[in-house]
């Protein structure tokens, strides 16, 4: 099956770093990872520089990008006034979000989720009236740091809602790492069931070792799309310590491995990973830009001896 | 389904550490092991001490321990000396291995696979004599760092001489985290074909990212044991900076997510994991240990405000 990767690092990835990764580095590294051959990028968010000041480059980082052709340059864009900073700065496509359970979305947006409903609609008008995409995430779809297990109804509601004002591009998050296979099963099936028109995603976080386990459910339910981070950042706000997003080059690796088709050229893509571990300055929880591709053979004479099983 | 985990920190995890850690600390570990619930640990090996000089306590760690009843306190033993003194010091298994390729085979045994297999025939007639187990473990059995992708015929073949000798217990490693659900499958089932009487367990590392992905495909093929490492210390030789074998506390979290049993404590399982990062002195690449249990619910008036996707 070919699959759709959306690369988040530049936003989901980068906002939580404390120190401000200057808007150039922000540029080459959009541009390898465009290089790499990937078609669908998160390049930032259009959020209030108080808020999140990793994203105070927003709009200078969205203008100066350069798309290959046929790519898509998306921005998070929590209300409509990030709506408008967006699309006036080029993006392709606004990404929209509410949560699945009330006091996420409160903590997280500062609003109910009728609030957040009603927001999102306004965007989808306005990016409607310039031609722009929209695609709407349903965050903690797969549970609640503080309400734990969330009720899958909860999850259709959104979609549908998301749905009757004419948005057919849905990503489930899995905003901390709460999803197994099972409730990927359950919940990606009642989504599907009710709103049978829309194209789904898949963001998951690896929180809890579980992120491309949970891809290879969404595998089995014929998901072709997902959200994933270079390098594995990110991560979430209220778990410290642990890794972040699903990591887009063992993705990529994995994906491969199955038979599956990405159009993306893993060593270009690791090279991307090490350039953002340069950018970070700290080692980056990937696994193959660390160990190679499964096939990358090591010279016999060459290795350390060790005992090994 | 039961779920039996067998942990290898105090041997697989361990090996490479360059800093000895001090019996004592070592014998606390296994203690904390045991009292998570886990009834197989692989306790130590049974080499030269120039080899593996974390190794030279063996006999010292071996008598040493309190085992709960019922418990399984098994040694690798490379050789029918190391054996010797595995089943002199208390050991109830004995843990042998040969590799599914030729050129792995003589990088770290230093002797050709017929040679391995002539060898741990003597171990098993003398364990058998001993009333000792045996479990035979096949390295490289999806992928050889060296050779690439290993016929499966190769696998089969070490199998049907490991059952020719009368042992059941066999376990299919993944030394250096080459398989993918595809291969698992693929081996798996011909071996299951080859020699129907046998006990299979899988050992997988997470090198490449996808430890847990090999779990939920060996579950699905209905394979009951897993070989694990507290923390997912360990790792493999060829591969520096990649993380090693599967975590044992996150594997055990999945497992109990996805409604099997293990028996375990899951707290306490944790609890065992800090002890060895204190022991190691560095950050482990255990999740579980980090961001908590899915359902470990936060606070949401204490929780940082950050907005998360």
């Amino acid at each position: 099956m070919h699959i759709t990767i959306t690369e988040v690092a530049p936003r989901d990835g980068l906002q939580s770093e404390k120190r401000f990764i200057s808007t150039d580095h922000k540029l080459r590294l959009i541009e390898a990872i465009f290089a790499s051959g990937i078609r669908s990028v998160e390049i930032t968010s259009f959020v209030a520089p108080a808020a999140v000041p990793q994203m105070a480059d927003a709009s200078k980082v969205m203008t100066a990008i350069a798309k290959p052709p046929g790519a898509i340059a998306s921005a998070l864009t929590p209300n409509l006034r990030g709506a408008h900073g967006a699309i006036t700065a080029g993006a392709d496509e606004v990404v929209v979000f509410a949560s699945a359970s009330a006091t996420h979305n409160q903590k997280n947006l500062n609003r109910s989720i009728d609030e957040s409903i009603f927001n999102i609609e306004q965007i989808a008008v306005l990016a409607s009236q310039h031609g722009v995409r929209v695609r709407a995430a349903i965050s903690t779809a797969f549970g609640c740091p503080f309400e734990g297990d969330v009720p899958v109804q909860h999850v259709v509601d959104i979609a549908k809602a998301f749905s009757r004002m004419g948005i057919r591009h849905i990503s489930l998050a899995d905003t901390t790492g709460m999803a197994t296979p099972r409730i990927v099963h359950e919940v990606v099936e009642a989504v599907k069931e009710a709103v049978v028109d829309a194209r789904l995603a898949l963001h998951f976080h690896n929180t809890r070792g579980l992120g491309l386990v949970n891809v290879a459910a969404g595998l089995e339910l014929g998901i072709d799309e997902y959200e994933s981070s270079l390098g594995g950042v990110g991560g979430c706000p209220f778990a410290p310590g642990a890794t972040g997003n699903v990591c887009t080059e063992d993705l990529v690796h994995f994906l491969h491995e199955m038979g599956h088709t990405t159009g993306v050229d893993l060593d270009s893509l690791v090279s991307a990973a090490h350039l953002l571990e340069e950018a970070l300055g700290r080692p980056l929880p990937g696994q193959v830009m660390r160990a190679g591709k499964r096939l990358q053979l090591h010279d016999p004479n060459a290795a350390p001896v060790a005992r090994a099983r």
